[in-house]
């Protein structure tokens, strides 16, 4: 065998590590029962040391090193080696026993947040939380870094990613976006909601709804399944078995419309990975900012849309006739982009959105440098919703509880949301160019065109090229805040006449 | 590390990879989409191949040999020493890719098994099959064999068990209850069917029952799970995660019930098993045919009790208010314990079950043998069903293609099922010497007595002692057919007044 193909069937060995762990990982999110948490942190952390054995192994270095010499390598096999390397090189930052540790960790503080969020009690997540953040900073010792801690877990979400790099995007985007908001509450004006918060809505329906809607926008559901589950997530072993979650709330039908089609979206970018590359890392999802812009697409720029609420019209009826008496689209539409600041990050509107990631990810940068600790956590947030956007929380559920990223020690994670947001945006408006009927494909239901576009452009890119360079190839320009900006104003100008 | 130690290290690595496997077949039968079944036979050849490989390592056998030398053992360690022993024998035999090989091929074989079922077609499930009876012979011949080749397979699941001793075990039960049953058919006694058949029992009303009478019984659903699945089962990775399922049938409201009280048996059992011996062999539930005596305990010898029917009406009655009006107690007993050849196993009655077993037996012996061949099997399995139980399937669904266990290659397997039988009644009869209010109990829904007795005599005894010396130990008596000859003359006789 040669070198490049004795790496690969060692990648292939640490692949199907990692999708066996993505399916216990699923299983303990959806359904396992409660008893079995222990256990299963056993199992996970015994996924989680195995892989790091597989992927630290001396081995994988010498031919790392013998390939790395090669002139005459494809594009593929270069992009192999490349991520071999990065995660080569991570992973042998990491002892063994550190990342067996800090799995079992992992499972046994997400139990603790599950219970902490449901009685609204931040102590009984509190001793776990702190270990995971003082794991997460000797993790950010483990691996390095040139400037601040931060940016060595910033980089194990985007490659590169800084917070130099990061700073200025988020001003960027203040110094437009935040005006936006305020214009909109100062205008006064705001959509009736009245239709949406007089009615019960059966979680029956709210099923029936997105799994239409799913299904309609090409998720298949022969390779992928719709669940519940406490945090909606999109996970699963690999690109046949794709598995998102939703969750309902019978007194607002969006939060799990569009929760499922954003969580549809990463499904279907999952869906789409290159087949031929099965089990190679180019075959793999191009990180954390393009999934999200996958996702981010089909909930907003197309789910927000007046076309799409146009045409999903008459599916709302179908299964809330009696909710929907006398709602036309535009009444839909203009609720589904009510703009108004809230606590809740999952369910804020497409303007407000990037305000709470920049609340987490300005108290990230304090509590891994250590300016902040973990009993200052509630209060500093509360604090900061306060002043960002003008609300605070009456309790810990809705307030620092809300989100299970910490309580897996996925700092450096929520920037990526915001990158998400500005590739998708940039995404579209080049899709755009190519299918000049898209507002009247979309009005039609007609999401194949642009599906196959991200398939193209996208998807089938895999991690070949860096996300930097993909969005590069596929728009034609560089990372930038300016699509999105531009989108947004449009629209929130004219709904709010302002 | 002493060498004990060193064992128990390399033992718990190995369970922790069982228990993974046993989340991912779980998974597979319950709630995988189809598309995923290529993938999840990698996944599971991948655990299997590393199960086998730490099995296998020769530091394994260095250690046993050790420890074998030792006489100042308790209990336990003998129990742990014996029983890695036999696996590593048995695992020793078997080539890793071969193991590789077959758990590709059974992940395989039951995606065919399930479409050609669901299309009663055996020709989509024949190739498959032929070529898992090739990898069974070619696997008996692996591990060798005194007699016939056959034994090498019945080993597998009870250690020690040859043909030569279970053919004079079903000439025993053949002598008593087929002139039962002849006599049952002559009587013409038949009960009123009548209120069963007459009605369509909801869904929904038979999950109620089987959750409410699992729970009653003792089966903890806060370490596991009620499911569905087209075959049922009770699987799981460990005794915190205990998760079994059923199957519904809106014209029999029976099969959901005694299908969910069989596998609560199993359930109950794994969750009973010694958890200070967890990741340990000796804490391992003792083999199939215990196993399968606290499913058939429950089953039949409680769940068919004319006692047990008079506590459950209320239940039946809760779930199906309008379908049992003017039923009963007595109309239940007597319609649980109707007498009737008929053509599947699982619906099978308590007098005709064991002839059931002995079809899939002589059928077995043959195939492994080389007696018979694939192709022959949907006539020599219609052909012994007129022999024996004087009916003829009308198609391969509830023919030949009924049971799942071939399409894993469990050849050997089926006979357990008959033990089963024979220990559940042995078992019952010691455990009423202890407990003279038994009857009264059940009566009353007291169930905790006679589970106490079972998780004292039964569960927590693990694997410590091999199972026929647990039967021994439990009941005073060895593993023989009279108790339950005895009670099954008693009621049927009692019941069809012979």
């Amino acid at each position: 065998m040669n070198a490049y193909d004795e790496l690969l069937a060692r990648l292939k060995d640490i692949d199907l590590v990692g999708q066996i762990g993505g399916l216990l990982g699923w299983d303990q999110e959806v359904l396992m029962p409660p008893k079995a948490a222990a256990l299963r942190a056993e199992q996970l952390s015994w996924i989680s040391k195995t892989g790091h054995e597989k992927l630290t192994e001396a081995r994988i270095g010498e031919l790392l090193e013998i390939l790395e010499q090669k002139d005459d390598l494809d594009e593929i096999q270069r992009g192999n080696i490349r991520l071999a390397r990065d995660s080569y090189d991570k992973a042998t930052k990491l002892p063994t026993d550190f990342v067996a540790e800090m799995a079992m960790h992992k499972s046994k503080s997400q139990i603790s947040w599950t219970r902490a969020r449901a009685e609204n009690d931040f102590s009984i997540f509190r001793d776990d939380l702190a270990k995971m953040v003082e794991m997460s900073r000797k993790k950010a010792d483990y691996l390095g870094y040139d400037d601040v801690r931060y940016d060595a877990l910033l980089d194990l979400y985007e490659s590169g990613l800084t917070v130099s790099r990061v700073d200025p995007l988020f001003a960027g985007l203040r110094e437009n976006v935040a005006p936006l908001v305020k214009k909109v509450m100062q205008s006064g004006t705001k959509p009736d909601m009245s239709w949406v918060h007089n009615n019960t809505w059966s979680k029956e329906g709210q099923e029936g709804l997105s799994q239409s809607i799913s299904e309609a926008i090409g998720f298949d559901f022969n390779a992928g399944r719709r669940d519940a589950s406490t945090h909606p997530f999109c996970g699963g072993p690999n690109p046949d078995d794709v598995r998102w979650t939703t969750r309902y709330d019978e007194k607002d039908p969006f939060g799990s419309l569009y929760g499922s089609m954003h969580e549809t979206g990463h499904g279907l970018y999952e869906q789409g990975r290159p087949r031929h590359l099965d089990f190679q890392p180019t075959g793999s999802a191009n990180g954390l900012g393009i999934h999200e812009s996958q996702s981010r697409l089909w909930e907003n720029q197309i789910g927000r849309s007046r076309e799409f609420c146009e045409w999903a019209l008459p599916i709302w009826k179908e299964y809330f006739p009696e909710q929907m008496k006398g709602v036309s689209a535009e009444d839909l539409w203009r609720s589904v982009n009510f703009v108004e600041p809230s606590l809740i990050r999952v369910e804020a509107d497409e303007a407000t959105y990037n305000l709470h990631i920049m609340i987490r990810y300005e108290i990230e940068k304090k509590l891994i440098s250590g300016e902040i600790e973990v009993d200052d956590l509630p209060d500093v947030w509360d604090d900061m919703y306060d002043e960002f956007l003008g609300i605070r929380s009456p309790n810990r559920t809705l307030g620092v509880l809300q989100d299970i990223h910490w309580s897996f020690g996925a700092f450096g994670y929520f920037p990526t949301y915001t990158l998400g947001n500005l590739y998708s945006a940039q995404l579209l408006t080049a899709a755009r160019k190519e299918l000049p009927n898209h507002d009247e494909q979309i009005r039609k239901g007609e999401f194949t065109p642009l599906l196959e576009w991200m398939r193209k452009n996208v998807h089938s890119r895999g991690s070949i090229i860096e996300p930097s360079e993909l969005i590069k190839e596929a728009t034609g320009d560089e990372p930038s805040p300016d699509d999105f900006v531009k989108y947004l104003q449009d629209k929130i100008e004219f709904l709010y006449e302002l």
